[in-house]
C-alpha cells in the first residue's frame, strides 16, 4: 500500500490510500479529488497535469509535457502509476472545468434581458405563459363527534368545492403528513399541486403561509450545467445559477462518457456525477437564495442533447452510438423527480425537451423554440455552439436540422491552454500588426490574472493572427518574432501571457496545434451550414438572420467568426447572439403549457439531416478547413492584409 | 458500561452493551432480542419473563412472578434495571408471539377449501374474477439505419397495435431497462401492466419467457400478518405464509402502539417493525416458494383495522385515539408498493380495502365483503374474533357494524399461559367432571409437550370448568381438588400441565384473573351483539347465520362458546367458521376489479354503531360479564351440570 496526497491548489489536501501501480487519475476519481480528463484518460488532452513534489510515479513521457516541465515534476496524471508515497499538487486548472458553482446576481441586465426577449417573442407568438400548477389555500371545518369525516374527505371535499373538480387525488407524501399539518394550522391550509381536467392532483400540503410554487429549468450541456428557478404563478424569475458538469471528469465528449457508462457502475456514476454532483448542490444554493423549499418545486424542465438526456435519466447510452444510433427516448412522458431522486417535490414532472436525433436533442428544440425561427416568415440560421455545434435552418414553413462534430474547442476543450468562459479566461484579443503584441480582454476583476483561454477569445486570436499574417490559410506560423516560439520538432506558438504573468506560473499560449483543432472545429460549423442549405437547394443568400447561442460567451466577435471562415459571410446587422437558448427554451416551457406544447411540435415536424452520409459532405469540410476557405470568394469581406514587413 | 448477554432458547445468544441502571426490555429491543411484551412495558401482562443466570438485575416484585419462580431468577424484563455484567435466559415463550415464519403448505386442504368457497360464493353473487392487468409478449422489427425510431416509441406502437389502445405509457423504471432488455431479448419481450381504458400504463419488462404477473393478498392483523401471492392471469393461488406482527413488541393492542408511534421516530419505527421486518421476509419466501420476482407483483391488497392501515402507511394515527376519533383516511386510492419500499413491483398500487370507523376498519370490511352476507336475504351476524372483536349484522338491504374492546384474549392475550394458535397451544380441551382431569388437545407433532394455551382451548376449558361445577357463575373457584391450586391471596387456579410435563418447564394453568379477563373479552362480544340488534329492534330470533371468523382457530367449539354466553344461543347448525375472511376478502379484491369496487360498495352503505355512546350498552356489558349471563334466560341451552360430590 502506498498513500497519496493530492494538494488541491485553493483547497484542503486529500489523503488516500492505494497500491502500488495504481493509475494516479483513477486514484484521483476514487478518492472525489477533481481532475479533468477530457479525453477520458488516454493522453491526447493533456488536461490532467499534476505536479510531483515528493516521492516517486512511473509516467509516460508525453507531447503535452516539455522537458522543462517534466524537470520541475509535471506529469499527466493519467499516465502515471504510483511507485511509493508521493504527494502530488493538483493547480486550480487541472480542474477549471469543473469551475465553482455561481449563483448569478439576477440584476444583471444581460440575464434579464435574454430572459425577458424570450419571453416577449414567444408572447407576440402567441404563447400564453400560464401553467395549470395551483396553490389553493383552504379552510375546513374542525372535525367534532358529529362531524366525523377523515382528514382525507375533509380536505377532498374542501378543494373540490374550491376548484369544481369532480375529483381530488391526494399521494402518499401528502397522506403522510395530512393529520399533522391539517392540525397544525388549525384546519386552514396551502395546498399545492397540479390542475388536470376534472380533478386535481396534490403534490404538497403546507401552512397558509407558504403559497410559493416553483419551476425549475435547467440546461445540461456537455461542459456546464445552467438552471433558473421561477415562480409559477407570476413567471418571475427568482434565482439562476451554473456550474461545470461534473461528468465532465469522465471524458469531454458525448462519446467517452458513453464508453465511461458502459462501464460496471457507469449508468449510476455518470448519473450521480450530474445528478447528486453537480444539479443538487446547484438547486439547494437556489432554493436558499430564492427563500423557497425544494418541495415547492412542481415542475421541471430540461434541455440537454440526446446523450445527456440518457445519461441524466440514467438509461443505457450505448446505443446512441452504436450503429444503427437508436435512442431510448426522443420524447418521454412521465418521468418525476423522485424518479431521479432530484431535490424537488418527488412527483414533480420533470419535461424533458423532445430529441429529435441521436445528435440533435432537447437542448435544439428547447433552442429553436426560444429562438423564435418557427413563427416567421423571414429564412434564419439557428447555430449553438456548445460542445458539438448544432443547426437550425429554416422559417414557419419548415425546419432542417443537423449536427456536426465540432468537438469542444469552442469551449476550451482540446486547446493546450483553453479553458470555459470563467475568470482569468482571455475572452477577447486584438493584435498589433507590427508588434505583434496582443491586448487581452480577462474575465474577472480587474487585476485578474489570465489563467488560458476561452473559446470568444480563441476566434478573436485566430482572426487576429490571420489578418497580422502571423499564420497562413494553414494556420502555421510564418512570421517570427518575441511572441513566436517553437520547439525541439519547430512546432510555432504564439504566447499569450508569459509565465512569470499568469496565475499559474505557466506559460499561456495557442500551438499549430491547437490552431489546426480549432480549424477543423469552424470548418465543421461552416461546411455543415453549406450542405444544411444545399439540401434545400438553396445558398448563403437568402439568410435573413443568424442566430447564435451557446456558452461560447456573449463577447463572441461575429466580425471575427466570419473573417476566419466560421460564420457565412453575410451582413454583421443579420447575426444576433441569442445567449443560452436552450435555458431560455426550458423556461419557457416550464411555465408556459403552451411552450413545452409548441416545442414537442417544433420536434415532431422538423426534419434530421445526417451529415455523415450526405454526399460531398467530406469534400465541403475539407474545403472549410482553411482560413478562411479554400475558396476565397465565399468570404469577400475576410482580411489578411498585406504583410508590411518586419 | 455493563455487558448483557441474553442467552435466547433456541438461537443464538446475543451481547451487549449498556449503562447501569439501563431498562432491560429497553435494551432487549435496542438489541433486536425479541421479548414480546403485550402490554407495552407498563408490567401489566407478565409476558416479558426472563431467568437472570449471572450477575444482577435491579427488578420490581411481580404478581406475576411467584416466589419459587423469583428465587430461581424469574424476572419481567419490563421493570428490571441492569445493575452488572449479567447473562439473561430469554425462554421461547416470551416470544411465542413473534412465532417463526411458516409457508403453509398449498395442498392443506383447509387453506384451499377456504379459499375455493370465498371464490365460489363470490361469483355466485356475480362477482367476475378478472381484472385489469396483463402480460403481453409482442416482437418488434429490429432498428436499422433506415428505421431509426427510438425504443420507447417503438415498443409503444407494437402494444398500442396489439392491444388496441391509444396510448402506452412507459414509467422510469421500464425506461431504465429498456434498451438493455430489448436488445438482450432480440426485440421479443413480455411487457406487464395495467390496461387502462384506451391506454396501457407499463410496469414491468421481461424477457418473453417470463409471463408471471403476480396479486397480493395480505392481512395485517394486529398480532398476526398472513399473506398469499396469487396469480394476476388465472386467480390460481401461488404461495400461502405468516408471522407475528413485529409490532407486538411495542404492545399488544392499537392503544399502546399509536402511543408508542407517537415517540420521535415511533412512525418509522412501527412502520419498519410491520414492512421490513414481517412483511418483506414473508414475500420473499413467498415469491422463492412460487418462483416469482418481486418486481412481477403487480397489485398488493390489504385487509387490516384502521389503525394497523395507518402504522402500515406510516401515517400519524394519533387523532385515531383521540376524540374526535379522525383518521387520517377511510378510504384512500393511489397508494403505490414503492411509496412504502415493499418488496414489489414499486409501480403495483396497493388496494387498502376500506375502513368505515376508527375501530372498524377494512379488515372488518374485506371480511364482509368474503362472508357473502350482503347479497343474502337472511339476516346474518358476522363476527370477527381478533385481538379486539368486529361485528357486522344485516342481509342486502343493510348492513350495520360495531366494534367491542374485548382485548387480546382470544389470541391469548391478558392471559397468564396464553398464547397464539402455534405449536404447544392447547387448542381443545374437555375435563372429566369426577376427577376433574383434563383430556388436551395439543397444536404440533405427535407428543408435542404444552407450551401454553390459545383462545379456542381457553373457551373450551373455561365452559367445562363450568359445566363440571369447578367455577362458579362468575369465575371464581369452587370445588378443590389435585389440579386447582391457590396462591398466598388464595387466589385459585387449574393447572393444565406441572412443570415437568410442559415443554417449558413451568407450570401453565388458568387462574382466576385470567378467567376474569377472559370473561370481560366474551361479555363485550355478547353485549355488542346484543346491542347491534337492540339498535334495529330485533332480537337473537332473527339471525338466520352466523359467520365467526378469525385467529382464533378453527378448532373453535360453538357449544362452548354459546355455553359460557359468547355467542348467542341459537341452533348451533346456524354456526360457520369461515377462517380468516380478512385474507379471503383481501384475496379477492386483489384477483378481482369487481371485488375490489363491492367492497367499496359495502364500506359506503355501512352504517357504523358508536357502542361506548350507545344508551345501556354499559348495563348489557356488565350482565354480560356472568357465565353465561346474568340473564340465564337468554341461554336456556348453557349447561352447569348439578355436582355429584367429591
Amino acid at each position: 500500500m502506498s498513500k497519496v496526497t493530492f494538494q488541491i491548489e485553493g483547497g484542503n489536501p486529500v489523503v488516500t490510500e492505494c497500491n502500488v501501480g495504481d493509475n494516479l487519475l483513477e486514484l484521483a476519481r476514487r478518492s472525489n479529488v477533481a481532475i479533468d480528463a477530457p479525453c477520458s484518460g488516454n493522453g491526447s488532452c493533456g488536461k490532467c497535469k499534476v505536479k510531483l513534489l515528493e516521492g516517486e510515479l512511473e509516467s509516460v513521457k508525453s507531447r503535452h509535457i516539455s522537458q522543462e516541465e517534466y524537470d520541475a515534476g509535471w506529469r499527466l496524471s493519467c499516465n502515471s502509476k504510483v511507485r511509493s508515497d508521493c504527494t502530488v499538487f493538483v493547480p486550480d486548472i487541472a480542474s477549471a472545468y469543473q469551475s465553482r458553482m455561481k449563483t448569478a446576481d439576477l440584476s444583471s441586465p444581460d440575464e434579464i434581458a435574454i430572459f425577458e426577449d424570450c419571453q416577449n417573442h414567444l408572447r407576440q407568438s402567441g404563447i400564453h405563459f400560464v401553467n395549470r400548477f395551483r396553490a389553493v389555500t383552504v379552510t375546513m371545518n374542525e372535525p367534532t363527534l358529529d362531524d366525523t369525516m377523515p382528514d382525507n374527505e375533509r380536505l377532498s371535499r374542501a378543494l373540490e368545492e374550491r376548484l369544481g373538480v369532480r375529483q381530488v387525488r391526494i399521494p402518499f407524501c401528502v397522506m403522510a403528513k395530512l393529520a399533522a399539518t391539517l392540525r397544525a394550522y388549525d384546519f386552514t391550509v396551502c395546498v399545492k399541486g397540479e390542475l388536470m381536467e376534472d380533478s386535481f392532483r396534490c403534490m404538497e400540503i403546507t401552512g397558509p403561509e407558504d403559497t410559493a410554487i416553483v419551476g425549475c429549468a435547467i440546461d445540461i450541456g456537455t461542459t456546464t450545467v445552467t438552471m433558473v428557478l421561477t415562480d409559477l404563478t407570476s413567471g418571475k424569475l427568482l434565482a439562476k445559477g451554473s456550474s461545470g458538469n461534473g461528468q465532465i471528469r469522465y471524458g469531454a465528449d458525448v462519446i467517452n462518457r458513453i464508453i465511461e457508462q458502459s462501464r460496471p457502475g457507469g449508468q449510476k456514476k455518470l448519473q450521480d456525477a450530474v445528478i447528486k454532483e453537480t444539479l443538487s448542490p446547484i438547486i439547494a444554493n437556489l432554493c436558499r437564495h430564492a427563500g423557497v423549499s425544494a418541495r415547492s418545486i412542481l415542475r421541471l424542465s430540461v434541455g440537454a442533447n440526446t446523450t445527456m438526456n440518457h445519461l441524466f435519466v440514467g438509461v443505457d447510452a450505448q446505443s446512441v452510438r452504436m450503429e444503427p444510433y437508436i435512442p431510448s427516448f426522443f420524447s418521454w412522458e412521465g418521468l418525476l423527480a423522485g424518479d431521479l431522486k432530484l431535490p424537488a417535490n418527488p412527483l414533480a414532472p420533470v419535461i424533458i425537451a423532445p430529441n429529435i436525433g441521436s445528435y440533435v436533442g432537447g437542448d435544439i428544440t428547447a433552442g429553436t423554440l426560444a429562438s423564435g425561427i418557427w413563427d416567421k416568415d423571414e429564412m434564419s440560421l439557428f447555430i449553438d455552439l456548445g460542445t458539438n455545434g448544432e443547426l437550425v435552418f429554416g422559417n414557419r414553413d419548415f425546419l432542417m436540422s443537423c449536427a456536426c462534430s465540432a468537438g469542444p474547442a469552442f469551449e476550451g476543450g482540446d486547446i493546450s491552454s483553453g479553458m470555459r468562459a470563467t475568470d482569468g479566461a482571455v475572452e477577447a484579443c486584438t493584435i498589433d500588426k507590427e508588434t505583434m503584441e496582443p491586448v487581452l480582454t480577462v474575465i474577472g476583476e480587474a487585476g485578474q490574472r489570465v489563467v488560458g483561454i476561452c473559446g470568444s477569445g480563441i476566434i478573436d486570436l485566430i482572426s487576429e493572427l490571420f489578418r497580422c499574417g502571423i499564420i497562413n490559410a494553414k494556420g502555421l506560423f510564418v512570421r517570427e518574432g518575441k511572441r513566436i516560439r517553437r520547439d525541439a520538432h519547430g512546432m510555432g506558438r504564439y504566447v499569450l501571457a508569459w509565465p512569470e504573468e499568469s496565475e499559474t506560473g505557466r506559460e499561456v499560449s495557442l500551438n499549430e496545434v491547437d490552431i489546426d483543432n480549432f480549424i477543423r472545429a469552424k470548418g465543421a460549423i461552416f461546411s455543415a451550414i453549406d450542405i444544411l442549405l444545399h439540401s434545400v437547394d438553396m445558398t448563403v443568400d437568402v439568410i435573413d438572420k443568424v442566430y447564435v447561442a451557446g456558452g461560447i460567451g456573449s463577447g463572441i466577435n461575429m466580425k471575427n467568426a466570419v473573417n476566419i471562415g466560421m460564420f457565412p459571410d453575410v451582413e454583421l446587422s443579420k447575426f444576433h447572439y441569442i445567449g443560452n437558448s436552450s435555458l431560455s427554451g426550458a423556461y419557457a416551457m416550464v411555465v408556459s403549457d403552451d411552450a413545452a406544447a409548441k416545442t414537442d411540435e417544433i420536434a415532431a415536424n422538423m426534419t434530421y439531416l445526417e451529415l455523415s452520409t450526405y454526399p460531398g459532405y467530406m469534400d465541403s469540410f475539407v474545403a472549410a478547413c482553411f482560413l478562411p476557405h479554400t475558396d476565397a470568394r465565399l468570404f469577400p469581406h475576410s482580411v489578411q492584409e498585406k504583410e508590411t514587413g518586419i
